[in-house]
């Protein structure tokens, strides 16, 4: 992202005497955060928290991935404002957990996830120098194209051994039939599993903790995740998806972040922004379904491709209605 | 487009007290008009009688679509002047007729619909400021991105129905075999349906009131259009392309476009520009072919991304040759 | 490319009266050099020379289509001096070669050879012009998506007959299995025909010969050549690919021209750019693999397209991190 959100951390923003080591904790904590938006290192220690209730292979894969990614644009030299505001973090949060998530967590597997986290680290750079002019956020397009990239790798590698949770690779049907009937408790959990799903947890105590997350750093970012995810939920359901979907929130999780994305960073909350995001957050379950349609001949996830290009366009678009008013400070 | 074209239309561009509803039914029949390219409302009407004579459900359909598009710009607050110029109508119109042409036209689809619209507005303006710099032309590419992503969606959605027109999902195989013969009667039937298909309409009957519509606005248009239409369909005769296809027009309607756009709106009309428009529409009908096979995977049909891809490079590498002159105005 | 390489050529540079004719052959000759980003007439000729001593044909193939799309550049009156350094040549080289290799050559393929390689010289102004503002360089993009489209339509063209080498469509399954033993005689040919690879040859001699053309003109550029084969050699190997495929240097060829181009043309020698260098060619190898999955099911091979995406993704991010200094002159 390009903008800077409000900061908010174990580390204060002025130049205290802290120690290195405690400043690295921080930077790691502001990556996790920043998945969801949020430049604050409480919101991401309970974001990891809600990982390592659900697993501690993806818990470490997040740390690992976060820390990774830093490390190298550290090493690289990248502007240490980007660096602190975990900017170059948060992706090789999600591609470690991604990776690890599809392939079985051997040796060699690790050595890709570094790799995979590295090449965030510059393709996050290369995004930002190429949307400067538009002043468009790269949001999680790095992971995106990582994870993609080196998970259809995996089909000319045989050492590289998958976990069968990919999806088969097949050609997309129209039309669909109605599967399973929606019910109470499929809202309910797949409310919080869309928010759970941002980190791809399938699990209501993870959607719950990082609802809280959302919270200590941003009431509007709390407020917008839920409706997101119900948002995404009811136009699923409305359209006829299939139940099992809508309820481990797959519909969700996109529609989630660009919620948070448009209505609590890029554009200030009035009237006319609530529309725009409601707008996209009900396209954000469409191109979500479109999304996994097209990478079904690959046998790929849609991940959160939906949510970078809604939020992009809308975010593009943005000047040209006037009725819309910049966030203060976006 | 960036550009506006000639400005001739029921209302006059002054500011003179009509009403409202006459203003919008203008800007309506623009929308329309430029489908085509054309800044000119009778073009437009010509065009949407064209449509009715071969189905008033596509009327109706293409109706909806540029009232809904246009009315979300004016909502949005969108610049007055590119509102008037129906520029934000002519995505709008080609998403609802492609919505009501591949899937059963029920209250849900209407309302589909009516989501799609709205979505081609956003993305106009999105791609308007993302091509301001170079000064290329949106063209249709709001349409064919809105209509692939709502149409991919399908395959997740139960409550949408498809008529079963849209092309089989399946893997490309070349070498294809040469199916039919080519007769006088595919060369008639196929120059006038490749202009009626530029709406999705196989009527002979409609293509002919569509040039009436362009030689009305423009004779160079209308001389391009025929000329596009004839190349596309020679080409696609000479390599051996099924005979049915050809008739259809299925090889015409992009090299329309290109032809119209290129020598009759963005290049003045000399020996240079007609080479190169020729070049264009001759690359344009193995775009086609190419786009057709590259969707096959997804059941996708092309649309017009040919002509959309093809212009595009064309528009943009213009200047690097002072053989080309920009046509006055554009 | 947006920048101009060191100058050596049967032709100097100032405007001595050497013959038209003479001028051209100098101009063909860069075009095929810069197809590994030499500009230099000489390295030009040892390249064709490796290419004619494994087959006549595809040197034929790689004269006609530098010269048509250099031709068309003067035509269509493209700045001098960019055709003069062979810009608007080796797209055209490659894409000639490209069809030769996967269709049969009878007359109407060589008329597509010669629209093919019209059409890159289109889209080569079409890219500078889009890249100008970032500095980045075009590369052999032009090549990789008039190849892609013109092979793709040829399954809707019952004229044009495949050679059957075309990889057959189908869905990429991941896991692979490790096939082949990989032996010192793998690593000695895959060294070389991953050079070779570059112009779509599978010839060990052929590799030595391009190899002595960098040489011939860059010390370093041959270095590079040789690690980049090596390098996406080791990685395929490590990761369990194919030994056939490792033998024939598929892993190799993009790996080599990144090497080349970030090694010895985008950034200053150093430390920094050294290990950025590796990583590149590290990533390029993954990136091939996950190309060549990702177009399985369009029956599409990778080309050069890997290169490409990594080139731009890492010349992109350089100036983020200052460790890393443009090469003198880039």
């Amino acid at each position: 992202m390009s903008v800077r959100f409000s900061s908010t951390g174990l580390v204060p923003d002025g130049q205290a005497p802290v120690s290195n080591l405690l400043r690295l904790l921080d930077t790691v904590m502001r990556g996790i955060g920043q998945v969801m938006l949020q430049n604050n290192s409480y919101a991401g220690a309970l974001f990891l928290l809600g990982i390592f209730c659900n697993s501690v292979l993806f818990g470490c894969a997040v740390l690992v991935g976060t820390l990774v990614s830093t490390l190298v644009a550290i090493a690289l030299g990248a502007k240490p404002v980007l660096v602190r505001d975990g900017l170059f973090g948060f992706n090789g949060a999600l591609v470690a957990i991604a990776v690890i998530y599809f392939l079985q967590p051997d040796a060699l597997t690790w050595a890709y996830v570094i790799l995979a986290a590295a090449c965030t680290t510059v393709l996050m750079a290369a995004m930002l120098r190429l949307f400067e002019a538009w002043g468009m956020p790269v949001l999680t397009a790095p992971f995106v194209f990582t994870a993609l990239c080196f998970l259809l790798a995996c089909a000319r590698f045989g050492r590289l051994h998958s976990t069968h949770v990919l999806p088969t690779a097949g050609l997309p049907r129209a039309p669909a039939i109605v599967e399973g009937t929606v019910t109470a408790a499929t809202v309910v959990e797949g409310l919080f599993n869309g928010v759970a799903q941002v980190f791809f947890q399938g699990s209501v105590i993870t959607g719950v903790l990082f609802a809280v997350g959302l919270l200590v750093s941003s009431r509007r970012a709390f407020a917008m995740a839920l409706l997101g995810s119900l948002t995404g939920l009811l136009v699923a359901w409305g359209l006829g998806a299939a139940e099992p979907a809508i309820r481990a929130g797959a519909f969700g999780f996109n529609s989630v972040l660009t919620a948070v994305a448009l209505g609590s960073v890029f554009f200030a909350w009035d009237r006319a922004s609530a529309a725009y995001t409601l707008l996209a957050a009900i396209v954000t379950a469409v191109v979500f379904a479109a999304v996994s349609a097209a990478l079904e001949p690959l046998g790929m996830p849609a991940l959160t491709l939906p949510f970078v290009l809604v939020v992009w366009l809308f975010v593009l678009a943005g000047p040209a209605f006037p009725g819309l008013r910049p966030a203060p400070g976006a």
